[in-house]
């Protein structure tokens, strides 16, 4: 049978090759071997018998070794060849190397620490997290560890309940803030909820593939009360960030090179990245959102809204508008528009980028292709629980009386307060350095100066192979420790230089990463000053 | 400005269309749109100027409805139409229906439950999770909150620590078993080194895109001690459990229509879903390890082995083996064999699917494939940070002498000898069955029993336009609430009719599941007997 079955796939093989001729002898091959052993096969393997079943098994003794390595850069998809992710590319790749040098290396660096601005990662620059959403979390694992043994018998729930609610009164031991903090009567409260909405209470269990359903109510209450018009749970996909939401809908979507996406320029390279994944070409898009709905409507386009900083709006005279309710108030319903939104726990004030939790709302499309979408998310069969559990959370969060409401709303305002006076700090520095502009940021995370870089810093650029934003950015990096993202990678305007820099280190640390980048402005442009 | 912009879009759109003539008008345009809106966008867009600012933008005025939800089955991606996915296709979805019905209308049913025999989802069936993996999760989580306030401040986090102890001391007054479950020495122990290994102790940060570098080389070790040869750190991609990484590599590899896969038989639907989703085709494939290694080697084939099963072997006298141990006991090195491994929490004996942890270790592709794969990982940021500890954790398990090493081997061994029980138990029932003959189930979490299908069964099958294996399997389902895959969905020797059913099921309800099947498959046998 084995030898058959080797016979067979050896003739399959032959016919590929026959089929399409190729430069290398190395790329002749463009099968692949895909192996789940069972229990059976790992052991007929290690029988002698087969190892030594002809001599030109044994090792050494092969005559095709230079095939043996398969892959080459010819050889594998062309579209992820194409594909560019600037914000974790080459600049992050020598950040990682600097950080690892700076442990054994301190003295050989003018900085010591590096600082990553390149990318919305509250968090690792010292954001805390908000304490409702971690304690309901934490309590729900928590709750389910008690009640998983015992599930179908209530009275020793109760018991276990009662344990925890013990548990919980002796952390009078820690002190007060900790205590409320770890254990707000409406999070206990809201953790039991959440079990009795996951089947069997197994939180260690695949859910539904498009994530846990009364989770799903939940965001869709959220949806509603944002924006005034009707949500379905149904229409709810629960994803492991915005991420992988956009690449389901990129790969359902783009069925071949001609596809076109109309995306904003700056654009995030997500996008970029993931239409060159799945082979799709940019062209420029529009800013303006009514504008946007009515002309999708007329050309029948979908809109995919990238509505993850809705939450992250400073300027007290502009508000979020979701673009389902700009086209729902324009009197476009489901069967006016195929419409999208993609929302992630990794932004917004909650910056729970490690936990990976998102959801997309889907809207407008027929039941068949609905299926489509559903069959898209089963392959991965479902996103991960926590996850799931903080966007419902981010969506549902305290109301005003909960226990937790005015600690949870003083975390909310001051993270944001506080990211709003870091954006206008950065902004005005920036602003003072020579030959650069930027704008002022009324939202999102990020600050996208523009540098006026003069001829000679461009040469130099271009002398060293590199791009001249993407030169400025690693002299930046080498000479202060601060990682930010070189404006090519947004798809900048042609002959424009800028780079992408976060606004998420921590407030005292803003004075120092301003002193640094002025000095190092400065002597790049004596440098380089034409 | 904007009026240039919609006319630019709008010209692009018109030579898309002139590009490629479609059959309906409906088709006529492959553009989407793609949203990341600004605070300044969602406020201009309100303003009432731009709503009127020509009249066909009013709502019902528009001329081109038709074209309204611009998205058809025609129309998207053929592979994503190609691609089926059986575990979780229309069985599932009708399961679905029943379990809802059967909140409110439970006599309508001769069943009270749902038994998701479909998926290796073992704690959706009550398995209960590994205590020691859970707490020192839930742990690291737990010192983690305690933690991040303090960052850098060595004093006052020994108070928390203190604290957290205190908080650990005072489980006595839950029950023993309970308290030794939650706070082990050596969990403790390990949550701190865990934290230690995460930079900032930030669980809430996106980690390097390959995962957290800590939990990397606790994964390395452990390879290196099952296998007895080394492991790189810096080889091993963390994932949202085995799916994702499994994707990854398609895309990769995957560069036409023409590229082939040699893939195991019967096989699991992800390898063929994701193998259309991305382009390829199954071809036949081998069983034998070594003779594969061989083959692959011999060939210049890229060996993919999903060893997700590789606790799961229930016969004593055989053993798992990886293909990298395989290869390397052959004499074949990182030069000779690409290889890559996919490991999963999701399987074994932890079972903890709702985490979605996982890796791959990819060994023998050329550093500059190598930043390929890298960038390809990059473009989802990373996996979330839970599965990536709890990945680390199956991987470095208790050690003989650690306090919670007899409890940790108790659950590991009760799990997996009772798994064993309960393959043999539905192995026996199943071969009972009139017609039906199912191998002994060694490893993994599925049987997969043979029926000989009497003619009018398979006729009135095609009567009802469904596979005749999909038909036996419906009738099982509404007939007593088990859910099964159609062999169908494994590309089974056309033919011949199976069905994959999980062994999963905790053992105080085999019986009945027994009884059920038994019942079921004498009255479907008695009604379509030739």
């Amino acid at each position: 049978m084995r030898r058959f079955v080797i016979g067979q796939a050896k003739n399959l093989i032959d016919q590929t090759r026959r089929r399409r001729p190729q430069p290398h002898h190395h790329n002749n091959l463009r099968l692949l071997s895909l192996l789940r052993p069972s229990a059976s096969d790992s052991t007929t393997v290690s029988s002698p018998r087969l190892f030594s079943s002809s001599s030109s098994d044994m090792p050494g003794s092969d005559s095709s070794s230079s095939s043996s390595i398969p892959v080459t850069l010819d050889s594998i998809n062309p579209k992820v060849l194409k594909c560019e992710y600037a914000v974790r590319g080459e600049i992050v790749s020598i950040a990682q190397r600097l950080q690892d040098d700076l442990k054994t290396n301190k003295d050989a660096y003018p900085f010591d620490e590096i600082i990553y601005c390149n990318i919305g990662n509250p968090q690792s620059l010292g954001q805390q997290p908000i304490t409702f959403f971690r304690e309901v979390n934490k309590l729900a694992w928590y709750f389910c560890f008690w009640f998983v043994p015992c599930i179908g018998h209530e009275l020793t729930c109760a018991i276990h309940l009662s344990q925890v609610l013990a548990l919980c009164s002796h952390t009078a031991l820690l002190d007060e803030s900790a205590t409320h903090g770890l254990f707000s009567s409406d999070s206990i409260d809201r953790a039991w909820k959440i079990l009795d909405q996951i089947p069997g209470k197994a939180t260690g269990a695949y859910s539904h593939s498009q994530g846990i359903k009364g989770l799903r109510d939940a965001i869709a209450a959220g949806i509603e009360a944002r924006d005034g018009f009707p949500a379905d749970p149904n229409d709810i996909f629960m994803t492991d960030g915005a991420s992988p939401g956009v690449h389901m809908m990129m790969q359902l979507l783009i069925s071949s090179e001609k596809d076109g996406i109309l995306c904003p320029i700056p654009q995030y390279p997500l996008y970029s990245a993931s239409i060159a994944l799945h082979g799709g070409s940019l062209v420029l898009s529009e800013e303006n959102q009514r504008d946007i709905v009515d002309f999708c409507k007329k050309e029948g386009l979908v809109l995919l809204a990238d509505e993850v900083y809705q939450e992250n709006v400073y300027v007290p005279d502009k508000k979020f508008h979701s673009f389902k309710k700009v086209a729902r108030s324009m009197g476009y319903g489901e069967k006016d528009i195929s419409l999208v939104s993609f929302q992630s726990i990794s932004k917004g004030y909650y910056g729970e980028c490690g936990k990976r939790g998102g959801y997309m709302e889907v809207t407008g499309f027929t039941s068949d292709v609905r299926e489509q979408i559903y069959k898209v998310a089963s392959v991965n069969l479902c996103s991960n629980i926590s996850g799931q559990i903080l966007a419902s959370l981010v969506m549902s969060p305290p109301k005003p009386g909960d226990d937790s409401y005015d600690s949870y709303i003083a975390e909310k305002e001051g993270i944001l307060s506080s990211l709003a006076t870091r954006a206008k700090t950065l902004e005005e520095a920036l602003n003072k350095l020579d030959g650069v502009t930027c704008n002022r940021a009324e939202g999102a995370m990020y600050l996208f100066p523009c540098i006026n870089l003069p001829q000679k810093a461009i040469a130099a650029a271009e002398a060293a192979k590199t791009a001249p934003d993407a030169f400025y950015c690693k002299r930046l990096l080498n000479a202060t420790g601060i990682v930010v993202v070189p404006g090519s990678g947004f798809r900048q305007v042609p002959g424009t230089w800028h780079f992408r820099c976060t606004i998420l280190p921590q407030e005292d640390k803003i004075p120092a990463i301003v002193n640094r980048l002025t000095e190092f402005h400065k002597s790049f442009m004596d440098e380089f000053r034409d």
